[in-house]
């Protein structure tokens, strides 16, 4: 027997689904994270279900995932997609939704942080656009194959992850969205502001994103037409 | 700065490990299961824990993982991701490494259809290869999308199942193999046996398959040689 794709049409505007995952051990510890693959707490097992609790009340279901590789973005997609019974989705993996490389703050405690460089320069490297902070003498990968023939960066400005974020999002997200399909996509506070901005098509210096701020575990839902275009964005919670 | 692939050359023999998801809440009620979509029993999940537990301690580990669209399986392999550190694998998914469909008797205790049919031809549609079971009248997709485009059967022989796992394998697999990627595969009881006979290029009788097992949770590991023949395999336990 031959189940065709099913009768619905999924009229546009189309949802898709901005999550940031839940809270790290480090989110807990105030502490810069970027590229460490830091393991979700139980708090943030926490955050995940009842991110997905709101989705399922909200009515949204998915025809695919995105995810960074790392894990605490991981933890919370699978988690998400245990509660809403999506096991089986098919899941972009992708080092472009990777959280914001945060160079040489990586591991250092954000009060700290202001105490050393001064509150102001730790507010503009946490908030601003184009500034980057200091960076790593050598960027190492994991002793594994993640990140083979990847670029590792040595730290990122929002318009250093806004460039990848994206690329990856014209090149595997918007086919997806134009066929129709809906999208999950798990990432990262920083990784996700560069791509709203890249949803909302904002401008080029970034003005505004200082002010934007993507909580874990809230669902960010935008509706798109059928251009693409954001018709209007809500967080559930 | 650019991380090359690493130095390592990963010369052939290549391993490229099978493993069958642990017990689900039906293995323990001795039903048959095929498409149905049953979750992982808490034994199960044990399966999976000692499973990656064994692979580790082998030395094993991963580029890819492919897995059936069922959740026994997928939690099966989310487990032993998480147990080897491997979250980040891009996971191929794919109806194609389904359970072989059971027809109408799915749902049944298997005790049951011997006493019903006769224990010589439940024997037959079990361990049989090209014996189909009883088929549906009108065989059912679950209520999401992840069978959309997709042919479902009311009913497959072990020889029905193969056709299509060795397509799967032929078109996702052996290219990934090729290129020195190291593959774990997360399926189940009679796909599992029906991609060995590919991997093994067993005749097209399916002789011998009858005494073919893989149990639940133990990883049978073949080590392919650069024209991708089988010239090793072991089960760890």
């Amino acid at each position: 027997m031959t189940v065709a794709a099913d009768g619905d049409h999924r009229p546009f505007p189309l949802s898709l689904v901005l999550l940031r995952h839940g809270r790290s051990e480090w989110n807990l510890q105030n502490r810069f994270t970027g590229w460490e693959d830091i393991p979700l707490s139980p708090l943030g097992e926490e955050d995940a279900r009842r991110a997905a609790e709101h989705m399922k009340r909200a009515g949204l279901t998915f025809d695919f995932a995105a995810c960074s590789l790392l894990k605490r973005a991981i933890a919370t997609l699978w988690t998400a997609q245990r509660e809403m019974d999506l096991m089986w989705l098919p899941a972009l993996m992708d080092w472009r939704l990777n959280e914001r490389h945060y160079g040489a703050l990586q591991g250092q405690n954000k009060n700290d942080a202001a105490g050393r460089f001064g509150a102001e320069q730790v507010r503009e490297w946490r908030r601003g656009y184009s500034a980057r902070p200091p960076l790593l003498a050598s960027p190492a990968a994991p002793p594994d194959h993640r990140y083979d023939g990847v670029d590792i960066p040595a730290g990122e400005s929002l318009a250093d992850a806004r460039a990848r974020v994206g690329a990856f999002y014209d090149e595997k997200i918007t086919p997806r969205l134009r066929a129709g399909l809906r999208g999950l996509i798990v990432a990262h506070g920083n990784s996700l502001r560069a791509l709203t901005m890249r949803i909302e098509n904002a401008d080029a210096e970034g003005k505004g994103i200082e002010s934007m701020e993507i909580p874990t575990g809230v669902p960010l839902v935008y509706e798109l037409d059928a251009d693409l275009r954001a018709v209007s964005r809500r967080f559930l919670d």
